[in-house]
């Protein structure tokens, strides 16, 4: 876009940040040319924002809300305690309204296109980019006969998946979160770049990775229903969601890219929300999937009453000689930092499996909130064990 | 993202929209669930704002300024008269900040992550999503050897590309406008949607369309430099961008995909500030390119003064016999409402090669301004005249 008085207002605001220090650096979660938030080699980071006629301006981040001092021209400034590193949503809060901040890039999350701020991880290299082969991230339309609407995933396909064009591959279906989309686990997770590094390394074999949009309801569900564009507006619900990824995005992968398919090489993972939707859907259709991901979320969703493995679920978990035998793989990872009720509900389920003798690998992410650092570290530690 | 607090305000605020009008829908642009903006049948809006404690809240759209109105439980809401039909960046003007629209998703445009609406055009479905095959949109980071840095382009490979394995295809660089990135084309633009339908059509050849980032800048050069993830943070300057496109981008994409790997099968083109890039490009390296776009911006950029082909452009233009046996296609494009300097800068462009007798085809979008759906307008006329 260029019109002739937004050029001068472009040029003339926009790349005339004030000096920053030189100990610190843009995130690497600015729009272009954008100075602030800055990140100092400790973790501290520096917000800012032009706002000449507000009262109070905060910025909240990690949990916290940091008030920021009015200072020349209008600039209002903090400069935050150091903060965990990874990836987090952020606000600021203008005169007690959430906005967001035009230096950062927006990331679908908390039900909006919010801010986002990445603090580096000294020393962790496993979702940067290398000097590596790298696959490709497809955004892929599809019609769901489920919905009646356009739906958009996203396929990540290997480096080789071009050129070694006899070769079929195993497929992960990977879910992100509440208030989250497909975009989650590409520009947050960053998955494609934790698989082009495993990969590269040889941790894990080439894989398809779908991430779907996990809300769907079929038309006339009482959810409010957005527009017909792919991943914009699906609608508030999950209640389709299932149907969607058995009947209308499974058959769509398997046709249109070379899967191998069938239950051995197919997994399905998703993080809180997407967790209990993987836990929902795989148990349901374990001739469909064999390896199972649960990042920061169970089948249990929120609760955290004990669970009888005799009657939870319809008793979907009671005999767990005979579950060993048709899941190769059952993974659950939880931050050693996560709020309520996550612990409780996650160590319940876990309880219930260990008294059901249903075996599952526990991982968990030191230091970490409901994040997406512990996703990250999660997808780490997961994919390595698919398809072996 | 799903937070113990954050769940409980996304349950109760994030779904929670007020009735709506039934002459009016949501936005296509907005993210799910949103119920505002809302757009009526006669393309008048209604935009919402939840807002409290604020003073003065306005949305700002279409070069206008409307002020909303204070309503109930602090919600501020206006509805503007028709608006022209096609894609329109807008802001939530509170208190004096333009802030983002929480209802809308975000494009990146005027250099940051903005609002944006979707005004449907009746009748018109060129660049809707229709049951016809579809090609993928590829995201793809490459490392280039001029600034040092990663990058990341799309790249829209045609709906046989991954079925017709032993085709090669020609390919159309597609450039961005100022203060816009390589995901602009793609989310504003609908450029997949539209060769979609233009090959579904058999209206256009199948082609590979590659946008790229038009801002670029050598390690050390004067611009602010922002971050080494690709497309993010590339940078505020563009003066390294011909040697990115020509050493670095060219010859990644003819090794990674199935090109047809010479001039007559290359074409570019861009709007606006991608539109100057073009003609810079092209006419530099005519030994790379035989079609030649530009959309809304040509090789004088925004000066009108009269242009003398002997000398403009050390008289890269004065030989138009000699030009019209190299150039397959100059192409020319502008809206009827674009604002001054466009239609004078365009003017004394043409008027140049009307001197020189160097063959162009003229393209006249009636009725908008130097907006996106004027883009998608040329597109959906040049496209079709590429590699015949």
């Amino acid at each position: 876009m260029m019109r002739s008085t937004a050029i001068l207002c472009f040029l003339t605001c926009g790349f005339c940040w004030t000096q920053a220090a030189s100990d610190s650096q843009p995130a690497s979660s600015n729009v272009m040319g954008a100075e602030y938030p800055r990140v100092y080699s400790d973790n501290r980071v520096t917000f800012q924002l032009r706002a000449p006629d507000a009262q109070k301006v905060q910025v909240q981040v990690t949990g916290a809300k940091y008030d920021m001092t009015k200072g020349e021209n209008g600039i209002w400034s903090v400069t935050t305690p150091p903060l965990i590193p990874g990836f987090h949503y952020y606000s600021l809060v203008v005169d007690g309204i959430a906005v967001n901040d035009p230096g950062s890039h927006t990331f679908f999350g908390t039900g909006k296109d919010s801010s986002g701020i990445e603090v580096p991880e000294s020393g962790v290299d496993y979702y940067s980019y290398k000097d590596v082969p790298h696959g490709d991230v497809r955004i892929r339309p599809y019609l769901s006969k489920t919905t009646g609407k356009w739906r958009r995933c996203f396929v990540y396909t290997p480096p080789d998946y071009d050129t070694n064009t006899g070769a079929r591959y195993p497929v992960l279906y990977l879910q992100h979160g509440m208030g989250e989309d497909e975009t989650g686990w590409i520009f947050q997770g960053r998955a494609n770049l934790i698989l082009d590094n495993l990969i590269a390394a040889k941790r894990s074999v080439p894989m398809i990775i779908v991430t779907d949009n996990g809300y769907a309801s079929k038309p006339g569900a009482p959810a409010q229903q957005g527009s017909g564009v792919p991943g914009r507006g699906a609608g508030g619900g999950i209640s389709a969601f299932e149907e969607v990824i058995t009947r209308d995005l499974i058959p769509m992968i398997d046709s249109t890219f070379r899967t191998l398919a069938d239950r051995d090489h197919r997994a399905m993972a998703g993080l809180s929300m997407g967790g209990n939707q993987t836990c929902q859907v795989t148990m349901r259709n374990l001739d469909k999937f064999s390896y199972i991901g649960a990042f920061s979320g169970t089948m249990n969703g929120l609760s955290t009453e004990p669970l009888d493995p005799a009657t939870a679920f319809n008793g979907m978990f009671k005999d767990g000689a005979a579950l060993s035998k048709r899941i190769k793989l059952f993974w659950i990872g939880m931050g050693t930092a996560e709020p309520n009720p996550f612990p409780g509900a996650i160590g319940a389920f876990r309880a219930m499996l260990d008294k059901a003798g249903v075996p599952y690998v526990y991982f968990e992410s030191p230091g970490t909130a409901h994040e997406w650092l512990t996703w990250r570290r999660d997808l780490n530690d997961f994919a390595p064990r698919l398809f072996r």
